[in-house]
């Protein structure tokens, strides 16, 4: 339903329109340092309203803690994250009132529900997203500094940027999240032109998870992979999500694919390679966790789509309004937060059952346990 | 863990090499006609040893029910699926014993359990999917005869099937799935020179899911699309899950991704297009569900390969012995089954908090309620 | 964790003395009228401060709900429902937050956590009680108007009711919701006593619901009665909870036990007895369920007793401050709120696996399933 | 519905006079020695057939392991036990297959499902309780053994022991688990002649849990005495469930119930008493857990008793056939094993959320966390 998670569980409440949104989160350790400042730093990178290419609704999306911390200490308590929704525009509904938008959850809402909340989306919107965030900053603090969660857009429409030039301090230096100057350069004319002619783009972003311990997933219906493609599928007009080399593995011969492996001097086991993306039978090697998931383009366009209006009656409708012409790019941080959330779950419950597997992939020694 | 599903939920067990393998499900609803022949005849779809493009492992598959089914009818009680295992064949085992194989999961379930049964993969063996099989044909049962869910090889190694030339007729009349009749001529030839290399190739199943009626899905965390997700990708050697357009979205133009809706004579809604797959907002439409999902090439070929052995000194490893040259093919079936369990399970959720929105996409007409 | 149910699911949070407490209700069908008003009458029962006999904590428990409902009616989204604290007195905590309280949580957390909010218990405070109430209030709104809960006190301290006295319109009375006016006006007195001597007594409260349809109930794991005995022996201080006849089954003979059953010419079964306590085998039988649970005495009293502080050194500890001399008193609707969670959630499942299966307890007819 | 357990979880299956019943155990931590034989020793002290006062049905239970051990140890996955029944007598079922027996689950399961297995109770057979005590078995394993989980009964129809007597020694001396060899001498007659009067009687049960770490248990909704109440409520027949001073505590003063603390020489905090039953706040003190719950008289009793038939007529019954004239002997072993199947369960959880919180009850220090 509304939760996501095992031992570490969210779960989100809130509508794009009404009071406000935010998150329960669950099973978090004791005597964790945490602060609103700390949890604001992830969601103001996912704010809207800070370039031309996002949508100009003006929210701060300022999150007060309202239980779950003690004297700037985690308590082992559920933790309510409470933002208010502020720039509820007081626009006329009518038209999305009485009409279904194609591409939205508007008709399978009403179908279902026999009842939506219309204004901007209701529940559906992206707007739930922020509380995904704002969890997911609380997840990396369980997983700690030692693991780094980065995510970057690799594609914009069909322009795909040129791996050779990744360099993830371009991605704090572009509005795109892309790692990719040349790329975030030339997508900004792309962008500003889909955008002027009131259309819309899709995306592919790249996570990369490092310092991931080996250990962590639950064979054979908990399996790390398979958790984090519930965890990125679910994000809105998310469509597809792959591990490692993907889709492209299928085209790939076994020779190729074979992540070799060799013994390190720091006695650690070593790949040859990443096809895997850092994920072997389910369970972490102790490689990056590379995830990328495709998002499609904004539904909200201005160009006039038929549809049906809530009489069963033929009609159009062209989406005006505040919107992001790639949502895409916002998907950014969202993406991390659902990593970082999977990955803290993951870890909770492994220390559970196998404490003594997790860590980083030590080579075998002769009288070690299984070896 | 080892159960799958809320309110249907599997739970499977047993390894590659030991006496049997199965899987409990619980949550059918009772008095459904079920026997053990209509389990079986899923599996002989699945069932190795059927052509030279499988494993030559000679297992009968043979179902039994020891339980919930009475006079044959379920009671509503968990039915236990029990699958023996009969061509172990007594092999030496010291190499895989002593070797972690690239690809496989020998090396995580090492450092995760500190223990593995390394007799033909033990629990991470995809065996283990004769179960998921197996409980797919009872959740067929539960979805009924008005839902129909089919899956078809669309690509092996890098060779894709011409879309124009799908006939479902085909499916059933090659050894590969294959829906595109000369496509399946040519993956002939091309899959005896990867066998005949000692090397092996992924493919791309898609799955197509008729007659689902709207209304199934539990957004934001219980998605129809995010668990569709999770069942694919939790399929051994799976890499990649998309739904409907997929990562092609990302490239097309908001206008060019909109699925339009008209009013049908049938009092139905209807759409031009399906590039959703059947989902909007995590809730199904009533389209056809589509899905694909990829599938790496099989980690066991006969090209040595870098490794580690079990007193962590490097080495190299051949997999001789019996496997597929191609696991995807064999996936066919157990996507199918996968697919069916999510969607039995919605059903199930969906009768609970939903029972009026559950069926096929009815026009609103005024006074309808939310209408 | 901190959520309770399976379809119907609510979790809480917040602590005694923070800023707010509060609950997300999930799983609400949707399109039922929900009002603030409604959830508030309930917690006005439970409210503090209405009689010498309750904490003298002045808290209006004023509930808002911030998400889920729409227009007046739910969604199918998830409720928040927010409850501001007003009185948390600026009192000094130095005792309690150095000394472990004999028979509360102070220690347990301390031990658990390595960290505990002190302020006026925490978390661990019965304050989080009326986030139950609350939502317990949505869970009769799903159950329906034919369905009525109701609780009652039938035991204070030692003194316990004349149950032939039983006057269900008694309960709203008296501050003590008992049944038995006559006890009602004995404890008055009691009970000053036992306030003015700085002690506390426990209780026993009887819960009836009436109208529960026969069918709810899931064995073997989710039987009935076992979720009512966790939701009930949940509750802060409960020490015991029993069904129907409960620990004095023990000493009836299975003649005197077997509630017999006859047909009646409504066309439902009809019982002799109800010793059952309207649950056989897990599953409720169309009678009325009846639920006892025992309430400590107050661990918070005026005579000392000895204790650690926490530097481990022996101390004595006497709880001044506001508290109830007979938690049990409110506790009253707090388990009927439980009660009707259960209820509502099993509701929500069986409609899902057993839909033809709830209802009253039609006789069989020839031809009937099963008969 | 046939799953009990979060982390440390096990799913039963079976039927009464089907070909077998038993369990899958899933959760389970790596590298545990396990054998059957001492699965088995726990079977044994259940099994029926082993003295005149228990039902004469000789079924040896005997358990197979058929997954999730490897060469003697676990492998941290799905363990499948199974135990084959064969001494379904072929007895005429006729009587119970058209009438309903008052007491046992054959009209709820009727009414729910619309199809019941009537052979011996089907799946509402306390048979089932083999597959708890052999999951319990494997709990133990979990909980190591450095913890104690004894049962005893306590009173047998309406003669309790004398507490003064109790010896734990005694308990597997009579055929009653009685730890009162006076008490057991006397049931010895009383229970002779309720067998022979074809009637039966209820009991109570005790159980004690001792070296049970503190920490264990997770306010608010997963409090461990919540879910010992749900364990011990769900055994069949079992009508109430009480922890430490349990419905007792009632009727004491605040006074008398607190149980005081002090420090000790070993660096531990010590107890005054232990009325709280060992669980404070819903988690473990580090005190002995003590639980004690009520079963009902068996239902199957020779005296006729009013009942409906298949057809909604009124008629009689009298159960004739093996059973228990008192069930609740046999349920001691079955409480034993729902005991340790939630210590470990809670054990696995904590170690995952709370490592450090767990462990004997450690004075707190100066510089202590906490403190």
């Amino acid at each position: 339903m509304n939760s996501f998670g095992s031992r570490f569980r969210f779960t989100t409440f809130g509508e794009s329109h009404g009071p406000a949104i935010g998150c329960v989160v669950d099973g978090v350790p004791p005597r964790l340092a945490l602060t609103e400042a700390e949890i604001q730093a992830d969601l103001d990178r996912r704010r809207p309203g800070q370039s031309k290419f996002t949508t100009q609704r003006q929210e701060p999306d300022q999150v007060k803690i309202l239980s779950g911390v003690f004297e700037g200490m985690t308590t082992g308590h559920p933790i309510l994250l409470l933002i208010e929704n502020v720039d509820q525009r007081s626009k006329d509904y009518s038209e999305i009132a009485q009409k279904f938008r194609p591409g939205h959850a508007d008709l399978t809402y009403w179908l279902k529900y026999g009842i939506r909340d219309y204004r901007g989306g209701g529940r559906s919107s992206a707007r739930e997203t922020a509380s995904r965030v704002a969890a997911g900053a609380i997840a990396r603090k369980v997983l700690g500094a030692g693991v780094a969660i980065r995510g970057a857009l690799v594609q914009m429409g069909p322009h795909a940027i040129d791996r050779a030039r990744w360099d993830w301090t371009e991605v704090a230096r572009n509005p795109f999240f892309c790692p990719d100057p040349v790329a975030a350069a030339a997508w900004e004319g792309y962008l500003s032109a889909v955008r002027k002619a009131g259309s819309s783009c899709g995306a592919v972003i790249e996570l990369v998870a490092e310092g991931v311990p080996a250990g962590l997933g639950e064979p054979v219906y908990g399996k790390l992979d398979a958790e984090i493609a519930a965890a990125l599928m679910g994000i809105n007009a998310v469509k597809g999500v792959e591990i490692g080399a993907g889709f492209a593995a299928a085209a790939l011969a076994g020779e190729d694919n074979a992540d070799e492996m060799f013994p390190g001097n720091d006695g650690l086991v070593h790949f040859g390679s990443n096809h895997a993306g850092g994920i072997l039978g389910g369970i972490s090697t102790g490689q990056p966790i590379v995830a990328r998931f495709a998002v499609k383009p904004t539904s909200s366009i201005l160009s006039p789509r038929r549809t049906l209006d809530t009489q069963g009656q033929p009609t159009e409708i062209a989406t005006r309004g505040r919107h992001d012409p790639c949502v895409g790019i916002r998907a950014v941080p969202v993406g991390e937060a659902m990593l970082a959330i999977v990955l803290a779950d993951q870890l909770l419950r492994a220390r559970g059952q196998t404490p003594d597997g997790i860590g980083p992939p030590a080579l075998p020694r002769a009288g070690s346990p299984g070896a």
